[in-house]
């Protein structure tokens, strides 16, 4: 059997953030639904570029946010993800190999440019994305090393990767390489409006491919159609081993089987909740593939959730280890 | 005569900032002067870049710092420098273009890449940064046109351009072209190692050539060779017609033929010094091209200074008007 060298491989879109802090009326003007992340061609990135106030740009990335976390918090990390041969690029192999994960997908030569995602923070700390997936849609099933998947302990899969076409093909590979192993799946939701896109297709991956599943009150909503969250929670509970939804300063619910855990949300001044749900993911998985109570994992997700909310940009800048502590 | 168009016309090396945290021990294994800078050729960059921890993007270089802390004053501004047609050059661009300052200097195309300068930050809130400066070597006197020069009431200079070669004929050529126009100079001797690198140029261009010098206490006493800040004062008010001369928390100097004016540090928490003297440069000149006093322009730069050390980065994230009141 295959030895496990990392705790959690990530898999998803390799994005460069360009972050600015703006204001309502300005999400008004260009039509943008608040907190939420929209696909926009490279016309349009140019277009809403040049309207936006200066920026500062980060590596980012829904499942690369989560494995930077995972790797502050101790974990072994690897991530699967497209850039390509620019200088944006560069910068988003750099940061998260500075933090110690391993990525060694090969960038794209000679086509689209490296992903951004136009970030407009308003003053309630929240989020509104664009992203322009540029080399991402070519990441495809060939990026995907089973044998690579056989080493993690967990394969955590974005929602948003169910945009680019071919990246569908990568996910099921991954999924199956993961199940022959004997380890385990997890994917988050990502967005609502991402879940809306791909209804059907989220279903049939959640349902008989996926052992945990992260979402917020919207996604988990929108992928069962419900009107409350309590009943989409039921269906999560019946369809998934492990559900870990999330319900911002009301904490979060974790289900597994018959057992509930509420989880407080940790006290933070909110300034930017970018990577809110991807910090939460890596404090859970972290704590899972450690092998703590699902109280615990859910404790040390809010901590390092709580942490990226603090401040601009999704990856971390204290010391998570010592924030979670003992 | 010409109209004066713009308050400020900035020249300097046009540079993305790589910011991260790091500590002593780091800038000790890499022999590196704290809080100085150094140029590294590409090769360097790339060792550095490699060993860095990560990082945050955002656009700096010392005198565009300056034009954009003048714009956030309100000042009309307009700066001369040199990106490529990259990635990081377009970046430049646009958050300096989003701050409503006048930049038309036409890329390097097919040449070095833009200049970036990595920027090491300690606990104590002290940046130490690396230069990298790619395509900025390119800025020569043809980037300078004395029409545009003519039309702004002061046109500063970094000492930092004292480091591209061809920079010194474009520093001559800007340098006549305002005083041809009846308008003023200003110089700011950047960093003690520039100043001892090319004491001689910047002896001779400050002699005859600059009406308003900026400068701290260590570029100061390099640039006169002296052992006493006061011996270096006194030397530098007969050289120019009005000097600033900062001392980090214990404030500023102003003087101005047999004037004297100390000016008090704004206190405020030391997050990041990055920028702290071109925001400084920015806050004088805002006032003095608003006829106010020098006492006036020195609270101006103090304001201005102490925003920028606030926060990581060297571009103002507050609203200056409000915190300059009146």
């Amino acid at each position: 059997m295959t030895e496990i060298l990392y705790d959690i491989l990530g898999i998803g879109n390799a994005i460069v953030d360009v972050v600015a802090a703006t204001d309502d009326p300005f999400l008004s003007r260009h039509d943008m639904h608040k907190g939420s992340m929209t696909l926009i061609d490279a016309a349009q990135a140019d277009l809403l570029y040049a309207a936006m106030p200066p920026a500062k740009e980060s590596s980012g990335g829904s499942a690369a946010n989560t494995c930077a976390v995972a790797a502050g918090l101790g974990s072994r990390v690897a991530y699967i993800g497209k850039v390509a041969d620019d200088q944006l690029g560069t910068v988003f192999r750099h940061d998260i190999t500075a933090v110690g994960v391993n990525f060694h997908t090969p960038p794209l030569v000679g086509g689209a440019p490296t992903a951004r995602c136009l970030i407009l923070v308003t003053p309630d700390g929240q989020r509104t994305m664009n992203t322009f997936l540029g080399a991402c849609v070519s990441l495809d099933a060939s990026d995907v090393q089973p044998a690579l998947v056989a080493q993690a302990a967990v394969t955590y899969l974005e929602g948003y990767l169910f945009d680019p076409p071919a990246a569908q093909a990568a996910f099921y590979k991954a999924a199956d390489a993961a199940h022959a192993a004997g380890r385990q799946v997890a994917l988050s939701l990502s967005d609502a409006f991402c879940v809306n896109r791909h209804r059907d297709a989220f279903r049939k991956l959640v349902h008989g491919h996926v052992d945990v599943l992260f979402a917020n009150e919207a996604e988990i909503t929108a992928l069962y159609e419900t009107n409350t969250f309590d009943e989409a929670a039921e269906l999560a509970r019946k369809d998934v081993a492990l559900a870990a939804l999330t319900r911002s300063e009301a904490g979060s619910l974790v289900l597994r089987g018959g057992e509930t855990v509420p989880v407080p949300a940790q006290p933070t001044k909110v300034v930017d909740t970018t990577g809110a749900g991807d910090a939460y993911a890596a404090g859970f998985l972290a704590g899972l593939t450690q092998g703590k109570s699902l109280a615990e994992c859910g404790r040390i997700a809010s901590v390092a959730a709580a942490e990226i909310i603090s401040h601009y940009g999704a990856r971390p800048e204290a010391d998570l280890r010592a924030l979670v502590g003992g």
